[in-house]
């Protein structure tokens, strides 16, 4: 609490220091929506005459989004933007500034013990801290998608959280809804599904693996994962949130709803159902899988940020979009009264298909 | 992690659910400003054509910011929203929309045991869930200021963690900044100073208090605070962030800069310092001494959130603004080499004046 301890003599570890280093890391050249970032009471941000904003907030929870002794850090600070990215892309939106409120243990901002327990020349050096690894994820993501750090907040916790705010750009009235679809619409999604999920089950296996090797040992961490288990990972550590794809869409005035598939396929197409008033039948056979991706992990596995939208059966929807294929998987149909808005057609047959995606608190 | 765990059947008070309720709750009529609330994947803002906005987040964090079973759960909603507040007071800006990520233990979304071991007949019925009463405290705020609930993120965690984003409107160009204080331009602040450490004081005492004496109960919760203590208490439990002052004082360009007290007037007006490259004096006498504070209190005491602003001697700052005192205590200084840019001028000479505020990971 603010007044329970006083300290005449703050240490270079101290807040103060630390939003300095992150202010001097986030520095960037100004962009014309940006006209104040870091350093103030709040940043000030001015859209385009035409444009409005959009904005989205999303959590990382250590324990729920992330494992300290699972996910490397610069995956964390990755995945913590990559799902407000998402976000801006289901509704069309230019990214314009990200805002990173995070509350890490002490230890985590601290340089770790050297570890020569490890052996190796390359480990005997001390590694950075966590909230550097983590700053590296975070403000690679953000250049590659042009978005500056204009803001946040930073507080010492017993818990690792971080609450990442986009905000976006988006032409007057040309965002992408989830309430827009209507019976007929055709229902596409980009890339292909369970990938996510595919690289989430094999780290869970790695981590496990590694724990029994050094049950005796005081590593807390992963050793670097190898090049060829990486393109296995990639998608649930590196997620790639198909932004310039939203923008398309929007520009072209292609999509009735949009939604992004971050809780799972039969969760995501749920909201849009509810939010439209709609429902859908979904093509087994026209999904398209990720490599060694299992039924369960396509139509349920979170955390792919691919896009789903549904068009009007005239749009001439593409077979892909800046360089993503995009797959026509199904069509909207009237509100159902059944428990799910959803159906799944089989070769075996029509199946309704419940919800079954990450939902916290159940 | 979203693929750990799949239910079938997800429970009435599952993350939906209770977005459902917070939705219904945060419904009010719509803004000009705000476009689209809570449901989609982002909100949409849009500002007057002469207005930008001002983006600010704010932590609030269990066992720093607030403790369960000091702080009632109204109290921690409120000084969540508060904070944010603050922050769009001391930019001028008048608030728009806001938005709350909340990670909560399990045990906080469910209705707590009754309480049959305190015996009063208005005990037994069991009390609402923590986070209704956390939404009681912040919509009761954000009713009070106008300002609507417009998305956020839920999620479960093993800590209480509140992240509160606000944004504002403020005209172009018009917005405080804490950099542009200038030599010879005098400092003011609003209503007084203290306050909030005195009630902190307070409560914690009434806290330990409690504990001693029900060291072998399963209370965890303080009983309802008598209306007498109320008065000591309320500037630590419900600030009242001064946002008609700082729409005021941009309204008619009347101050040179501005920051909000939340980390205490010693450290807050370094900050302001540090950004406009000056120094400053306060006149040790002159400062606005909240009942039963001592000088730390008042001088590095912080969450008081009132304004603290500079204006050149020429400008006509009135005693009060929209019914709250203005005082004068200081006065801005060319910029000093010296460890801490403030001297305080007291009776027995002129000291410099360390920053004691609050500091994490220090």
């Amino acid at each position: 609490m603010p007044h329970a301890t006083k300290r005449s003599n703050p240490s270079p570890l101290g807040e103060l220091a630390l939003l300095e280093r992150i202010r001097l890391r986030a520095a960037q050249a100004p962009t014309p929506e940006l006209r104040l970032g870091i350093g103030d009471d709040c940043a000030i941000l001015r859209p385009a005459p035409n444009e409005e904003f959009a904005v989205t907030t999303d959590l990382s929870i250590e324990g729920r989004h992330f494992h300290l002794d699972w996910h490397p850090a610069e995956s964390v600070g990755h995945r913590a933007l990559a799902r407000g990215l998402s976000d801006l892309a289901a509704m069309g939106a230019r990214p314009v500034a990200a805002f990173l409120s995070l509350a890490l243990p002490r230890d985590l901002v601290q340089k770790p013990k050297a570890r020569s327990s490890l052996g190796s020349a390359a480990r005997r050096s001390a590694p950075a801290p966590f909230i550097d690894r983590f700053l590296d994820g975070f403000l690679s993501l953000a250049q590659a998608y042009q978005v500056p750090l204009a803001g946040g907040d930073l507080a010492e916790s017993t818990l690792a959280v971080a609450d990442v705010v986009l905000t976006g750009a988006v032409t007057q009235g040309a965002a992408l809804l989830r309430s827009g679809a209507r019976p007929g619409d055709l229902i596409y999604v980009t890339g292909n599904l369970g990938g996510a999920a595919v690289g989430y089950a094999y780290l869970a296996q790695l981590a496990a693996a590694l724990k029994r090797d050094r049950s005796r040992s005081r590593l807390k961490e992963l050793p670097r994962i190898p090049p060829k288990s990486m393109a296995v990972l990639s998608p649930h550590l590196y997620p790639k949130p198909r932004v310039a794809q939203g923008l398309w869409l929007a520009r072209n005035a292609m999509a009735t709803a949009a939604i992004d598939l971050s809780d799972g396929l039969s969760t995501d197409l749920a909201h849009l159902c509810a939010e439209s008033g709609v429902g859908a039948e979904l093509d087994a056979a026209a999904l398209p899988i990720a490599p060694n991706a299992n039924a369960a992990q396509v139509l349920h596995g979170g955390e792919d940020y691919e896009l789903l939208f549904t068009a009007p059966p005239a749009a001439r929807v593409p077979s892909s979009i800046e360089g993503v294929p995009v797959t026509r998987v199904g069509r909207i149909t009237a509100s159902k009264r059944s428990i799910s808005p959803i159906t799944l057609i089989t070769p075996k047959g029509a199946i309704s298909l419940t919800p079954q995606g990450w939902q916290h608190f159940s």
